[in-house]
């Protein structure tokens, strides 16, 4: 069944995601007839073509080009930074077909949610909110795995009132690229992910800054081991995706941040007044905590889900 | 000339440096004679014979034994929780022979180096301080590893008055276990090590214990993907070998605590008043000093260090 969930794709950022969706889809044989790429980097918008990620790539700043891109879709993948996603499918909405579904791939979907609700030329049951959880502190097109979503999971927040068939190509699209669907409100999401992904984002930029505000040089840096490699690796990630994300579930992220601060003032006073034993039972929580970790995440597909 | 610098060699702490060292020494051919294991844990001392670590298990509360095995030793490694190094070589001290060199292992260097200084049973010039950047949130003599030295960095911070001869062991006895050897002030040492492995454990188990503060559930925390489990990793850390380090190198951490805290009001201040553009500056400074890291730590034994 899978493989009629599109005829006509249209990705919107050949990114990371996006360019490892289309390269999912065409390993699994469950590639529609045709996919387009909508970027409005032109470097980029010709490796992936030369990548063969796409059939072709529409500028985003060729109106016509968009238009009729969108009118042939009838399935709409936007791969944009979180606050360029609902505005980007505002554009696109007095184009489209009816019955073509749209969806994203943002790390925050309350607020994706609130400002597509509001686009007026939009029918809101044909959007169906989406996350994959496959990021990764490289991107661009050249980044893009085919691999990058086998037995991961991607969350979708589709709304009381969606269209069951937006739903159902969605659906399929994810099975089909080797993800496994999790189904979640919104706003539950944006709290699960500002604890498990937002927050130790903010916290890894910060410490990076840290450090560098501190008396180590670049060169004693260099004497870090594997345990400075892994703490600090989601610090490499783009900024400007990570500011959107931050300011889009800010809310939640400021009551993990009101939390963590709370805990670190408690580990200060430990440690500045020598109470040992105090410091030993918190990280012994911690240690617990994380050693009793599962991840899910990776899981084998089974198409079954 | 690695096969001499030692015929008798004691390890104080059979968990994963000292079991570790035994297994890299047996790996490369220059194994001593005999290597004997002080050990308090009896399951532990059973599991070092068991494995083939060491050829006789000391227990630490056998007087007689201990003096025995502290006579016959020319090389002597504490490889015990930092806070427990001084004590214990308090201890061996009146029986050394002349020669006889002493080693740690520890993550602070500053504050084991004063309190050695005060054991007026020792000579000084005998003990070498060391440290091994190998570790791993792995613990006990069943996670030893003959590599887990391999192209790594040990870093030695010998006092002026050192011995020839024991700097010359001690060095010997790293390079045929595999490290790469450097030398660093102690007080460099640690407010080097502060800044790039004790505050981001800090910050780990904080932030683990934050979030069992909020409102994610145990299973929610499973849909977290690779960026949290790098992020996290550090927080299943050893929590009384942790506690050690945080006490032993309180002011150089308190500092960066300071630092750390700083950057995080700057953020959370971005983040309140909506100031997208000077997150993205943040993150991208973060980001472009993580791209550049070169983490020398793991290079190419050559022997010549």
């Amino acid at each position: 069944m899978t493989h009629t969930f599109s005829d006509h794709l249209l990705i919107c950022g050949a990114g990371l995601i996006g360019g490892s969706l289309a390269l999912a889809l065409a390993r699994a044989q469950a590639r529609p007839a045709r996919i387009e790429v909508l970027e409005r980097d032109a470097a980029r918008a010709a490796e992936v073509l030369r990548l063969g990620i796409a059939d072709a790539a529409c500028a985003a700043h060729d109106e016509a080009a968009l238009r009729a891109a969108v009118q042939r879709a009838d399935l709409i993948v936007v791969a944009a930074p979180v606050l360029s996603t609902a505005p980007l499918i505002a554009r696109l909405a007095p184009w489209l077909r009816p019955g073509t579904a749209v969806t994203d791939v943002g790390s925050v979907k309350g607020d994706t949610v609130r400002a597509v609700a509001a686009i007026e030329a939009l029918d809101p049951s044909c959007f169906v909110p989406g996350h994959p959880i496959a990021g990764s502190e490289t991107s661009g097109p050249a980044a893009a795995r085919a691999d990058l979503f086998d037995g991961r999971r991607t969350v979708l927040c589709p709304g009381p009132d969606v269209a069951p068939q937006a739903l159902a190509r969605v659906e399929a699209m994810w099975r089909a690229a080797g993800a496994r669907l999790v189904r979640l409100d919104a706003q539950r999401h944006d709290a699960v992910f500002a604890a498990i992904s937002h927050l130790p984002h903010l916290l890894a930029f910060a410490y990076l800054e840290a450090v560098l505000d501190g008396p180590v040089s670049r060169e004693a840096l260099d004497l870090a081991g594997p345990g400075f490699g892994d703490f600090s690796r989601i610090a490499a990630s783009n900024p400007d995706v990570w500011r959107d994300i931050c300011l889009a579930n800010r809310d939640a992220l400021l009551a993990d941040l009101d939390r963590l601060e709370g805990r670190l003032a408690s580990l200060r006073g430990a440690l500045e007044a020598g109470r040992g034993e105090e410091l030993a039972e918190a990280f012994a929580r911690a240690a617990q905590a994380r050693r009793a970790w599962r991840p899910n995440a990776r899981v084998q597909p089974d198409g079954s889900n």
